[in-house]
């Protein structure tokens, strides 16, 4: 299949409400990526929470077992989720909780979850980006039945990997990229512009502060990108995010 | 929505290959119920059967958090899997291995893994039927490299619930239907017609002979137009099983 | 050891009151396979029933170690009880349920404990015949401090395993023939000639229809023969169940 | 129940091979205690050992749930055994393999289950005691088919434990005894007279050392008749220790 | 390193206060062992003290890693402390116990951390020492905001080992002569020279009655003098125990 | 306490071989964080690196209990360590292995233990600063006894958190400085100035390009620092790193 260009976006695709339950729910497509993202709304609050007026936002990630290329053991069977999955699952939920007004959300916590169904580079990225749009559709659809002093969701947010590949900056990497790259950053950013959280690893081979530079530029390029595609979903979608909405 | 009448099977729907990474893997849709099934095929064989020169078919099976109504913990956090999970894959894998020649598959094994994205019903079923397709379309890729004595697939294998929901007998029940139904019971049968399983149960009310006569009659009507439709299905994807395949 | 005939139940004894702290206790032998049942009265619900003034009929099963020819880790070991133990103990729990009226009970919980002294087949089945002893000894024992609107104990209830073993449908199969039947069912009925469960197996060798009736009424006439012995056994030990215990 | 003088035993008893499958077998009683006692023999050692020329014994030890007064959740349940259970088990193992000589024991592992099916004081010492003759069994039985340079049961083996209650010095203290004694103090010994293992707890009330003396004498005197018996019990069944056996 | 005479201690010495947060602290060093204990109060009962007006005294043991000549797996890694941990910290427990009216304590828990960052024989003995003195420190602090009708500390409290090494008997012995003394005793006392805990265990070599006689003494002298020595570090840093104090 | 200048470093010391047992270790402190650092040499290597001639390096890391203002579980209790901790030791190993040639070493593990006795911000980044320097004291005794090709460790390596508190950008911070801050950035770099990991996170309050831009060269300036003072650190031990040394 033809690449393509180095400061492109892989193809990005959506199928919104793919799953009647849910309160919100997306299957989110980049490249040959393919993750489930659902939100369930509970009308309860964790223990450290109670009693504050405050709600939370939480994540969970898991791959099925036959999303990468080769199989991978089940958690349940090893007994509990592997650190990778631990550090992807806190990182989605603290990105979301930074476009989150706790307390105007309220005493209640949306949990969503990132199921890879296929995996080929960027499914952490893919899921904050698809995760928000869940999350932006069950705030929606709680707006119908509560009424918020403030509408809880305040910013767009969006997640894309970025990195150094046969020297050169390339943006939003598959897995065979990924696995060569030099150096392996995720940026993720609101629709204002701001940094949520800049994570770049440089194992095999650690990376000059120009080289930085470069992949942070790129990076705000990428995000801005989806951030336009994420409005015009919502936006056809009937779901318009914070000043006029209620 | 209007029901289908009690003696009909669900709608079915299935879609092949949605995943591009297993041996073989299908989509399957009865009525709401969505199981993603992989088939993956590994050159090993577990421990108890090395050196015997035979193979083995094993299945898991999990449900996404959110393919029910409630969203329900995952069984990585747990720490392991439900009475029920480990009770439906050993069902599966138990179903499957019948209708395999262990001999003529080889020293391999072929894991299905059945996870369900959306439940209403029947998931151990739908994952029985679905789960054959996907390991005919694995054993079918196999045959291209590996030259078999014997076709390691003896037969078709199809499965469906019964009960008995207001004093009459019906076929493949739907969640609503089979949380209120008097008796539930899972069939499971060959392409030639002779019973694999069979497990009724009726924990809030007993059933009389009569009744149990009559799930059994209408679940082996449902398992044969399912058969034909499996036949249908793997036909126009140039898989043809047993005598004259290879 | 000259074996019995096919249509016959192997050579049943009972030891009652074997524990002196349990609220109802027996030791239960068919054949060589010999199962300690302890039912246990706790004056709370689990969670899932709090308030809605029913009881609850639970059970676990284990085996011994050594309760086998070769010796088996224990479960404690290996962290959790294995799958075939869950489905076991689901089992037993489910069908001591279809003989009692859990309103008629009142907010407390009868725990059965089968454990397995000695394994020579029909364990599930005999933990089943002898839960229910146990159980009757323990609600027979609470009726004379608590005073019941209604007997929470509405039928007898026994079990029995059939298979089909060298084209013979043979009743009460011993471990030797079981691992050589081409079909391994148990049944569990009441004592009104109810099915409470039918779960029959044919991994190695589907089994026709007709086999099927044929192990049916096998097992029928063998658990009606069981549910005498059972009467017997409690009428002597001064337990009458039903209509006028009370 | 009379209870029996502070220096005596109480009632002891034995059940010679209840189990027909292990390799050595005893059902021991010491009062309303009763411990089911099986050895296996397997003709490998655990990976520390291995080519070392020399066996292990290693012992298990478990309560049934209702052994007590109070139904216990099952270890396999709580995920591991308790911080009791383990202590337990030790002790039981280190005790039986200082009369065994592992080099004479060859390249196996005989492994000790102990488990209470009825509870009341004095459950690791009883084990110890009972585990000792089905060990005995189990080695003899070995003797028939294998010839050893040296017999490798060394000598016999007993435990009691011991207390003050009372301000007296008491032998083998039943349940309520027990939880009431000043000092709980369990003595392992030798038949020739030399301690194995001596732990004495005065949690709620330290001990001087007069009474650390007059509980170590008597507990010597309880040993040494217990010994005797074994002898005995052994003798009747054929098996000798030590010296002339072979 | 020239070695003490087989009726001396091994040096000692002691760091107070070397956590800033801890209630109570202490760094002790016996010979190369040091083991850090910090006492941590906790103004909460367990579960089972709940409303009783009474405190409670509970200890965790563990070993870093690296504390021992080869390292040791984590642990948190095995997914359970092991069967030596718990035995070693339920001793700790019961022995700091002996010596605290939990009545006076009131209800509220103080944790001893013991956590050994080098081991070289005798972790567990030391632990009890040292913790003494964090427990000491802790409570100390407390009778600053807290005024107690009688002081909870009722009495001094050490440890040590002691054994048969070479046909003598040692005191105090490091992890080369424990490795290979021919009995392993471990004792606790009190300051009025009462015995809170006698283990002996003689594993690869039963002992006499004179052996053991001649331990118990000899542990008798050691511990009366770490009980002088903890006298004199606790009246320096201006800590006096029981009647007086208050 | 009178607190630092927002751009310099807390106060560090460093305690050479703390351990008499390990290959290399340290005692690190950073202001009031105190870390354990044991460096351990194994002469094999993990499954999936055998046979290829390339050694590794990975690190533990978990807090003692008391190591904070309130006590924390075990995670030995727990059953597992947290998501934190397996973030924060995948986090300490990929940072040490990107400064050491895994060719060169050869097929055998480093592992190093970081143990956190005391904890005020910054338990991370000292851990690799002093894990670092555990590293090279391990490879500088291993290159006494073997003759390396090329020296194993290939550049030095420190960490140092830096955020953006009350407006300001702030070099290492304590815990309660820590967690006020806006910002949380953790950074990782090699002796010749480049970026080994970079890890910002704005939960609560996103960071633009200039906070950005701003942290990354206070962290330049505070890290070139600490790697001066570990050559100091290293030189006065008599170890010496690439180039020359051997």
């Amino acid at each position: 299949m033809r690449r393509k260009a180095a400061r492109d976006l892989r193809s990005f695709a959506v199928t919104l409400h793919p799953n009647k339950y849910a309160e919100g729910s997306v299957l989110i497509e980049a490249g040959e990526t393919k993750v489930l993202c659902t939100a369930t709304i509970d009308e309860r609050v964790p223990p450290f929470l109670k009693g504050q007026g405050k709600g939370w936002i939480t994540a969970e990630y898991s791959m099925l077992p036959r999303a990468t290329q080769q199989r991978n053991q089940r958690e349940s069977i090893k007994g509990k989720p592997t650190g990778r999955t631990m550090e992807i699952q806190r990182l989605i939920g603290r990105a979301l909780r930074s476009v989150v007004s706790l307390e105007a959300l309220g005493e209640r916590t949306i949990t969503i979850d990132c199921d890879v169904l296929q995996a080929d580079g960027g499914t952490r990225t893919t899921s904050i980006t698809g995760g928000f749009l869940a999350l932006a559709l069950a705030i929606h659809k709680l707006s119908g039945t509560v009424t918020f002093n403030k509408y809880p969701l305040t910013d767009f947010l969006a997640s894309v990997s970025v990195g150094v590949f046969h020297n050169e900056v390339v943006l939003d990497l598959n897995y065979e990229e990924d696995s060569k790259a030099k150096v392996d950053m995720n940026v993720v950013m609101t629709g204002s512009g701001t940094f949520v959280e800049v994570q770049g690893t440089g194992e095999d081979s650690p990376f000059s502060r120009s080289e930085l530079d470069g992949m942070l530029g790129l990076a705000e390029e990428g995000i801005l990108k989806l951030v336009e595609w994420q409005k015009e979903t919502l936006g056809e979608a009937g779901v318009r995010i914070g000043g006029g909405t209620k």
